[in-house]
């Protein structure tokens, strides 16, 4: 499936670090893809072209999107909504749209009714703390899981070439529901960016210079403690239940262990570590 | 400073991860040290001497210690005490003595009375989630902080050969107090590996594959979860009023952030992730 992509029109919208990837990383597998990008910012739009992300860059989402066989809205999750509204009057009956939030389902639930089922939710487990596209790797979704969240409505052939796209892109995609995914992403994304800023702040009160007294493990915890605090923010609230969730569970296992070590039993305070003991 | 102890003869008793990977890297800064190694496990201490970690193993307290110069005790935290005790008698009066313990405090409290001015206490900022001497690498403490923690009753002489020691093996040296250095472990050190046990039990309880719907955070996150629930306990127990102390913060700021994801504030649980943020 290494080559389903070649010969597509493509268009990417939000030209930020997973959108100028995506371009990167598709320019690579499948050169004769044409890719038009659009980005609110000029400078991004700017940077993208020059490092060969796209082929060429337009202001108007109408000329991005008329001659596009698959759509990407690469922009931030409060956004998302809003792109697929604005380009519904452009979009070919024939094309495919997916995004790339780190949410599914109200993203999913609201551009459904806007596009059908040419509409798949996407999300790719891949990106850094770094941002923008200056940052953009084209190895950056190799051998990365890359979530599909599918419906009933989900026409077969737009699942079909976003999962092709995705393939091409050197990804591993997997299909999950909207809410299944997102009760995940509370777990194995949201928890650990939100644990990492908390671990942060909590090493930073005692040692502003906490780096140079620490070793791999606080810099591996708190390494995504570098991602944009609106963006996360914006992230745990769109999928604030499951995360509500998880932090309810997180406090209750913090607090057993705390009543452990107060109670100076190791032998429960092992136990309760060995809950989360991941065999090498 | 970096062949300050070379010719030395020095004594490692544990052969595990830290002690191997000691022996390795003094062997190849320090080529004429002579060392000597012991350890309860004949298998750790052939596997030891295998890789080249020591030049010769011994079962003998006595016959490891009384001709060193420095003699390293680089067993569990829960046996250093009993160690120091136990070769007391063959110890030279001008042999200086460390521990690579990850917590200063209690061990400095007991050792110092046994040894007197010849122990400084130590702290290697550096390992594995992997353990044994199998796992050794000669670069383990290359550029990490190497924590030492002096007393008024440490000998001059003492810290400096240890000091000479801890550049030999390529990294940092710093000096605290033993409490100062308990408090920042346990936030630096302690809780890291604590909230990566958590996170991985939390991760786990929602999808025993986690790590296919993961990306780089999740798995950075709780990559020393593969380390040894006992040993951590262990650790977690003898830090345990600075542990506690660290995490009420830690539960404190979660439940901030939950409180303000309940509130649907997105400004505030910005607010709170900012409190955190590392900038690049």
């Amino acid at each position: 499936m290494g080559d389903t992509s070649d010969g597509q029109s493509i268009a990417i919208i939000g030209l930020g670090l997973i959108g100028s990837s995506i371009g990167l990383a598709l320019k690579r597998a499948a050169p004769r893809t044409r890719i038009v990008g659009l980005d609110r910012s000029p400078t991004s739009a700017d940077t993208a072209l020059r490092i060969g992300a796209v082929d060429r860059v337009t202001e108007h989402g109408s000329e991005a999107v008329q001659c596009s066989d698959v759509i990407i809205i690469a922009t931030p999750i409060d956004t998302v909504v809003d792109v697929a509204s604005a380009i519904i009057p452009y979009v070919r009956d024939d094309a495919a749209v997916t995004d790339v939030g780190g949410t599914k389902e109200r993203i999913v639930r609201e551009c459904e009714p806007l596009l059908g089922g040419r509409f798949v939710g996407g999300h790719p487990m891949a990106g850094s703390e770094r941002s923008g596209p200056s940052a953009a790797r084209p190895d950056m979704f190799r051998h990365a899981p890359w979530v599909l969240t599918p419906t009933p409505a989900t026409q077969a052939w737009a699942l079909d070439r976003i999962t092709g796209l995705v393939a091409t892109l050197g990804a591993q995609p997997s299909y999950i529901s909207p809410a299944q995914h997102d009760r995940l992403q509370a777990r194995l994304s949201a928890l650990p960016h939100l644990l990492a800023f908390v671990l942060a702040a909590v090493g930073q009160q005692l040692d502003t210079n906490a780096a140079a007294h620490s070793g791999g493990s606080f810099r591996d915890a708190t390494r995504v403690a570098r991602s944009s605090p609106d963006v996360w923010a914006a992230i745990l609230a769109d999928n604030g239940s499951n995360v509500v969730d998880a932090l309810i569970e997180t406090e209750a296992r913090l607090r057993s262990i705390r009543e452990a070590l107060n109670a100076r039993n190791i032998d429960h305070v092992a136990e309760l570590l060995r809950e989360g003991h991941t065999p090498s």
